[in-house]
């Protein structure tokens, strides 16, 4: 086998052969087919696409480059969420508790920020003592324990699409709907969980901008679980405006912690219990406690404090503050008729809730706070965002960000999404 | 500017604009733009193509990499061909010889074999003492004395070029017309010819295997020229068979020194008078000698000989000779009906007279002798062809090569193309 045949078959428009997938990603895995080589390979697969059966191969063949996580020691069945991505997409937080208090396990292998979109793990590490790497005995330990698990995925899982990922961030090569669901899907099915739901976001602060190519991007990951036997289901979800109020880190956790107690944002609620819902059906558990009730009850938030304590955290620790803040006012008086994700997200990045390289740190008090969301009444002059940093000379090139991301208008209507936009099984 | 928005600019079909190309090229050469980088920006542009703007930008942008030669020390106008390769073409072996004589000075920077089609150079340097390797004032020295120099390209031309062809040649992405075609006249119009004649050859032993396909190269390339004020003119010819009746090195220096002498195959002596004449055309010499005089005068010959000993090689001395022969005979009686270029390129190749990785040594005297031509008739059990290898172990792969390139039939119409297909200019 030769890496030149491979990439000039797919160059012409062919299929790869099931040889020819586990070859090229062995080959890659192992340094055999070069960066460049890949890189070729991956543009003439962004720009001829791949079948259902080569994307299931090229899967499969990256989960094989790595071990494959086992939870059958476990009493009860595992469930899992992805979400492609969002601006103020805290749902992981109150979601593995409250799925957990209803009798499934939840093995959460969860990711970073990179761009205006945060990651759950940086979120949960404004936590004072809570650790993101755990082994896998620990990570069983957790699960036990407490019934939910959210860390880091370890260097043994899926290291093939981890060096695919790290290449095709720098070829222009991310927008692939078939790589991005091979990757996304052999992490989630190499760590072994027996359901997945995919939340899969759509809208100006997601990855995918349209429905119909979120709903490809769904359609497809939703076929390789299928083709891999594990029980996958997607929902498509809004995310042209932020989801809840908060945007950032340590702020992102304390709207977390007010849905677990019965509170919180009522697009947070109603998401986590439509994913919660999801998850459970998905694992079988059709007759399980309704998520709604674990969060109203104060059984998720029970989980909560076991999940964060067995991960060194300590669930009563004050979250980090951002040192200086900064009020942006409504324009006008009228209705809120636009609160972009997008523009919401940059302004966050910027004010240092995300990371503009991989080894950057992140700031854990920086983000934003909306006082309202689109289709509320706001009056001129009253607070309408507030912005978090640790040093002020972060505000104005955030503002700048959100430069024609809020409208007001004295229209009536707004012209917004709804929050879950279809299923997809 | 950054690599990943030039990549994606391509990705989506959009035209690079000439600040993306300098800016990309010129990153590219100096290594802050990565080979993976690089390897996807090709792959784009070979699925997405370039339009002729582009296509001149890029051009000019690799020539800028490097130094520009410049000839205007010399009393005579310049001239040069270049051809993109083909099984026993030695066309410039007697042809910039036979220019030179008629009036033009002929700057000839050549390559070497790679594949089943041959070198220029490998082909000279059978020549006993014969050096390619010359600086600019060397090259010069020679331009004046002789009126022709063939040399190898220094590293100072081109630079860009010569980093991504190495590139595409191991990720796939030879094959696009837009980057042979600047890949071809980068070289040229840095070498500071004042006049181009193209040899663009069509068929199983070329590298473009239709005459479309021929076509749209040519017509790049003549574009190319035009945009950058080079007189520039293409000849598609045919390489369905080979040219001549010798294939490899040392056999086709000795039959080159043949139509120097007058003799040699009509093949040989009506390609290198057509394009003699083009080159004399484009130089501007519309009154000069004609270059099928200067075969018969001698006085070709006599440029030959200054030329080969301004770089050290001996006219007279033997030239190298394969230590084993293996002849292969007509396998009936009739019209040789077929004698395929590809086969017979890749049997001599297989021989030794070509390359399988660039770092490795050609034999001199490995080739092949073709004793009937398309068309000729032939006796079954009569020589067809003779082949040379220094090692007898090289024999039955070359045959199998030689597998179904033969064709003997008591028909008496060949189909073989026209020596000359079309003119481009």
């Amino acid at each position: 086998m030769d890496a030149i045949d491979v990439i000039r078959a797919k160059r012409d428009g062919g299929a790869l052969t099931p040889a020819q997938i586990d070859w090229v990603v062995d080959a890659y895995t192992r340094g055999a087919v070069a960066e460049e080589q890949m890189a070729s390979l991956a543009m003439a697969i962004l720009l001829n696409g791949m079948d259902r059966v080569e994307v299931a191969r090229w899967t499969e063949a990256m989960i094989r480059s790595g071990e494959r996580m086992d939870w059958s020691a476990l009493d009860r069945p595992t469930t899992d969420k992805h979400s492609t991505g969002g601006v103020g997409d805290k749902i992981t937080l109150p979601l593995a508790p409250a799925v957990a208090a209803c009798g499934a396990a939840v093995p959460q292998l969860s990711g970073r920020g990179l761009g205006h979109t945060g990651g759950t793990l940086d979120k949960l590490e404004s936590i004072p003592g809570w650790r993101a790497s755990l082994g896998n005995d620990e990570m069983l330990g957790v699960l036990r324990d407490a019934g939910a698990v959210i860390c880091a995925a370890g260097t043994g899982l899926a290291p093939a699409d981890r060096k695919l990922y790290a290449l095709r961030d720098v070829t222009g090569t991310v927008e692939s709907i078939p790589l991005i669901a091979s990757s996304i899907m052999s992490k989630k099915i190499a760590e072994g969980t027996g359901a997945l739901v995919l939340d899969v976001k759509v809208g100006s602060g997601a990855f995918m901008k349209t429905v119909a190519n979120a709903r490809e991007l769904a359609e497809t990951m939703v076929a390789i679980g299928s083709d891999h036997g594990l029980r996958t289901v997607a929902l498509l979800t809004a995310m042209d405006r932020p989801l809840g109020n908060a945007v950032g880190n340590a702020v992102e956790v304390a709207e977390s912690v007010e849905v677990l107690a019965g509170g919180g944002p009522s697009d947070i609620v109603e998401l986590t219990v439509a994913l919660g819902r999801e998850m459970l059906q998905a694992a079988g558990l059709t007759a399980a406690k309704d998520p709604a009730d674990a969060l109203r009850d104060g059984s998720a938030m029970d989980v909560w404090r076991r999940m964060i304590t067995a991960q060194g955290g300590d669930p009563d620790a004050p979250l980090p503050v951002a040192r200086e803040t900064h009020e942006v006012t409504a324009p006008a008086t009228g209705v809120l008729t636009r609160l972009d994700a997008y523009g919401v997200g940059v302004a966050a990045w910027r004010l240092g809730a995300g990371r503009a390289r991989k080894e950057d740190p992140v700031s854990f008090g920086a983000g934003i706070i909306c006082h309202a969301k689109p289709g509320d009444k706001v009056t001129a002059g009253e607070p309408l965002l507030t912005l978090f940093a640790d040093d002020e000379t972060r505000f104005p090139r955030a503002l700048e960000a959100l430069d024609g991301a809020v409208e007001v208008t004295d229209r009536g209507t707004v012209d917004a999404q709804p929050l879950i936009i279809d299923r997809i099984a």
